[in-house]
């Protein structure tokens, strides 16, 4: 039995009316749907891709928790000096299945070491981080695919002068270890001459589908995490996922179509991803760079410029009743709603019965659980919605361990490649943040930046009107 | 000198063209815009809206500030029991200007005691919470202006009942402090009733107007904030903004008039806030409930369906460049991005020159400093952005300190009341999202609710459709 079910009856017609998406819309897209699946395995078959086929690696997994295995007890922290998809992943996992609250917990309550995922290079955090986390106590795991993302070469840059510093060139290889492309990039280079620990990032997987290799896995394997299950859960959804070509029996699939139809014939381009549970929102900020990056684009395969992506969301149930809800409820018609819940979530907070019994509005809640009121809470949402004709779904984990987030990463995943295809883009490009970057070269005066530079300086030039100025 | 300044030059021609508002369309907007000041105006002159007044209110400052004073050294933690408006300013203030990571940081480096900010009523993270914070080590204060805010009276009585366990009925009193509504609700009463110390939320500031108020001040105090430093910023943007109805002279009203056109004349329904600093990300998810909040309305001031309201978004500089950035360059143009920005960090770390010096690809990084990239990052997002015709605008501050956020919140609340009168809506209400919480009620049994539960059941027999749950 699956740890995942996904209800999307509030996406349809038979949930919602004419709001909702009809039968024969669904018919429509089937066929388009298909295509979707069979050049997603074609991608894979010919080794362009394979994401769907991580989970199979068992030698990485038991690599990554042998390595975890021999990490001494004094190694306290474990810091992932990555960014984007080198961090979302991990974060993702460890918030999902590590103590809530960690790594405030100390070790004493039963994981092995508390884990740090700066992943921005903001100066006043990572000194405070530093500070934090003494050379002899902490590993630091730099994880860049391509070897040479800006922000995590100079976190490194400045982790290996304190490592030398502190303990010495001998002893920083083992405070070190290194995931990157398995040949390519500089980091591999470094890997090799200063004969540093490594995992490699398969080069057909590119860093925001990654979290199911080393990426991922290591931080998980650090943090003390069921590896093992993460993967069989990702394993069991690729199988239901990866070949189904019916939009009707494709979980998957039936969700990309969906929000691709909501998008692009019903204008709903907003997709919200609400977590009614805290240690999965870090999950719904991963989703958020999955569905913001693969699909937005300017061009579609054919080059025509096109300009599409849904713009994703992250919400957080029921604290964002206060805040957001106000405007999905009564706002533009223009979004989704994908609630994601915990059926059993093995722990309960009571509410006492009689404690302020006294008076009316305290009264009544007496007896219930906080799981049941974010329940309640949830549901009372929904059907808010549900009457105002807003479109929604329910994704259900029967509990919050690592089988149910292995499925749940890979339904998002596979999700992803499917509506890429949809949108007719390519789901695994980033074309549009290089020119930032090359320009951020250009103004730190990197060599060979030199005409970003000059374009920068003119750009600049022309902005800072006065009158615009306040 | 302002610690804020905020250019537009990029929302408009003079920046990106004809994808930017023109001189006349603002033209065309300042008698509306005018109007938006004096109607703000006019509802503080009657009393109905206070938030300009609140930083005036200098006893209340005195009196947060003395209370912290009595806290004895042994209340190591602070936990505010509050949602939404109740929680997201506090925090705000307390992740800009405490140390970096607290309350990872013990009582040690200097701040008095570390903040919680629970929210939400997740089970698992409530749980852990408590135990975190024994009872003889911590003060809750209860945070809810309507006094009857389901969640957070839930998180009261568990509370309520583990004080008394722990410590006995009269030492009770010690360990809790309410900001309420000075006359009106249920915990007003149990003020009364219990001899509980208290302070009030005016009742003409509605809780997301309410950080200036002891709602987020008394954190504030119990974190050893500068409570005045807070307010002087408050008051020097509120003389900046209060009065003044010239759109091209009034940063609040220019902000406010600016996001309106892009939104209703140009179809950038899409607000983005993105600080390029760890410690003002909170201040963008408090941004996010005031702007979401406020306008995203169904009804418009004369009864009509108008169903309005930009949806805001936080992102995180550069961090979000590996994640939402590709979607913002590329996707549909329906964004505006307003970066935040800190001029002195106060503090730099320097990447030093040298380390792995023999590689290209990080040899370029040695003798400059995180800020300073941080800095060249962001920039070079704007201008990429400035060269695809996409708004932007900067927000400076000139450092990260109390003044600055005074005048940053105060900013904010201006543009969203301003805005609240051009999109024709009240900004201060929230009629969406009790229908909601009373079909909760009704899923929880509460007395006076059963309507609400028969229809959520009937709803909810609707729902289900098998050949929709995958």
């Amino acid at each position: 039995m699956p740890a995942l079910t996904i209800d999307m009856t509030c996406l349809t017609s038979s949930g919602i009316g004419e709001e909702g998406l009809s039968e024969s819309e669904l018919q429509d897209v089937a066929p388009r749907a298909a295509v979707a699946v069979q050049e997603t395995r074609k991608a894979h078959a010919e080794g362009k891709v394979g994401f769907f086929e991580a989970p199979r690696a068992r030698d990485v997994a038991s690599r990554v928790l042998e390595y975890a295995r021999r990490l001494p007890p004094e190694i306290e922290n474990f810091v992932v000096l990555g960014i984007g998809g080198s961090s979302l992943g991990g974060r993702a996992l460890y918030t999902a299945l590590a103590k809530p609250l960690d790594p405030l917990h100390a070790r004493s309550k039963g994981m092995p070491r508390r884990l740090f995922f700066p992943d921005n290079v903001d100066p006043c955090t990572f000194h405070a981080l530093l500070k934090l986390c003494p050379p002899e106590n902490t590993v630091f795991n730099v994880v860049t695919k391509s070897g040479s993302t800006v922000e995590t070469a100079a976190q490194l840059l400045i982790v290996l002068d304190r490592l030398s510093r502190a303990l010495g060139e001998q002893r920083v290889r083992k405070h070190l270890v290194v995931t990157t492309d398995p040949d390519k990039g500089p980091l591999r280079r470094v890997v090799r001459d200063m004969g540093l620990e490594s995992f490699e990032v398969p080069s057909n997987i590119g860093g925001r589908f990654s979290v199911l290799t080393p990426v991922g896995l290591l931080p998980a394997a650090a943090a003390g995490l069921d590896v093992h299950g993460i993967l069989d859960g990702a394993s069991a959804m690729a199988r239901r996922v990866a070949d189904e070509t019916s939009v009707f029996r494709n979980p998957a699939l039936l969700l990309a179509s969906a929000l691709y139809l909501h998008d692009q014939r019903r204008g709903r381009n907003i997709h919200v991803l609400m977590p009614y549970a805290d240690g999965l929102y870090d999950a719904a900020e991963w989703f958020r760079q999955l569905w913001a990056e693969s699909l937005g684009k300017a061009r579609d395969l054919k080059g025509n410029t096109v300009h599409v992506g849904p713009t994703p969301v992250a919400a957080r149930g029921a604290t964002d009743q206060h805040s957001q809800v106000q405007l999905f409820m009564e706002g533009p018609d223009d979004k989704v709603i994908l609630f994601l819940t915990v059926k059993e979530r093995g722990l309960e907070v009571q509410i006492p019965r009689g404690v302020l019994g006294e008076y009316d509005d305290f009264a009544y809640l007496g007896g219930h659980g906080l799981g049941e009121l974010l329940d309640a809470e949830r549901k009372g949402t929904q059907l808010a919605l549900t009457r105002e004709g807003r479109p929604t779904a329910t994704i259900t984990l029967e509990r919050q361990d690592a089988i149910a987030l292995g499925e749940l990463l890979m339904l998002f995943q596979a999700a992803t490649a499917f509506a890429g295809s949809l949108y007719g883009v390519d789901p695994y490009d980033q074309p549009g943040v290089e020119e930032g970057k090359r320009l951020a070269f250009g103004l730190i005066g990197r060599k060979g930046h030199e005409a970003y530079a000059e374009a920068a300086s003119q750009v600049m030039k022309a902005l800072g009107d006065p009158r615009f100025i306040l």
